[in-house]
């Protein structure tokens, strides 16, 4: 999507080899403009699915998410972070490891939210090693319900999350993909296709 | 705002004489179509102001938010919640007591996304002992930035945050603004002024 990487070759940050920060548009500031747009393209693109909900995970899944959900005319649920849950018995969950916070997290939802009738589209603002989106996976299908892809709005293309989640047979929809940020560089995969 | 009211009546769930859950269309299941009402409800009330940015706390103030920096046209930013904060250099922080959950959290903005040359809204999905609220204008007046006024998607009014924010001077604008949740019966002002 050329606005997105547009806004994040002007204004990510790079902090290492690994690591680009976005602050300032997706995960603490937040463009709604941006967020409309990444909504039309996520409509777009999941239109044909039948979708009835999209999970998301709290906090900077909700934006995006709430721009696709107005496109398509679906409610959204963001599931909660915890450090760990009490109480499990109205709740579907999963452990989510991050890798960056190298902490790990329960996340939960409802159960009342979700049944065997959803189809559901995941949506998440990073793909890195896929724990995020594993978890929602995981949590959707406790439900029952059916997965009708993963949309993301930045996926690091050199991290393994894709490839796995891509093997695991999900349709994986990214609207921009790094390729790599070393030397201080975004090369988006596009561009580096291009550039072989 | 009606529409609110509405949704509230039907889907509210009263769980004591004091708390109120909205949890299936406001605080953890979504619903973008009554999000961008209420977006356009804030901005309606608001746009006169000469608002440069929308201030709100993860994870339920950013829906609301994100419709009315939509119609605004201006950037929201997400004050991040943790137990406790180290590493403060970079950020403007407050405490915030929840005496719902009985735990002190902190929030924080970094710096560099406010000035003194911003005129902030906050939003908070809601109010109750308006400790969230003065959270957020405490940081906001770290920044040495002027408050256009606090939206709110649902005050409590039988509890004390709005006549305290109100007392301070600040212009608080709810969307909608619960009386009594007694006897099992969500009573809204408007209702109660009209019952006497």
């Amino acid at each position: 999507m050329d606005l997105l990487i547009e806004t994040i070759k002007q204004e990510g940050i790079i902090l290492s080899d690994s690591v680009l920060k976005v602050d300032s548009f997706l995960n603490h500031q937040i463009d709604p403009q941006l967020m409309l747009e990444m909504g039309k393209e996520f409509a777009k693109r999941f239109k044909e699915e039948g979708i009835t909900k999209i999970v998301t995970l709290e906090s900077s899944g909700i934006a995006p998410s709430i721009m696709t959900g107005l496109q398509l005319d679906i409610p959204v649920i963001f599931a909660r972070k915890k450090k760990s849950l009490t109480l499990v018995n109205e709740l579907l969950t999963a452990k989510v490891y991050s890798f960056t916070k190298q902490e790990s997290n329960d996340i939960s939802v409802a159960k009342k939210f979700l049944n065997e009738n959803d189809h559901i589209l995941i949506i998440d603002d990073f793909l890195a090693n896929g724990q995020a989106a594993l978890g929602l996976a995981e949590i959707v299908k406790q439900a029952n319900a059916s997965i009708a892809g993963i949309g993301i709005v930045i996926e690091k293309g050199f991290q393994n999350g894709g490839a796995k989640l891509r093997e695991l047979g999900y349709r994986v929809e990214s609207l921009a993909t790094i390729h790599s940020l070393k030397n201080g560089e975004i090369i988006f995969k596009e561009e580096a296709r291009g550039a072989i």
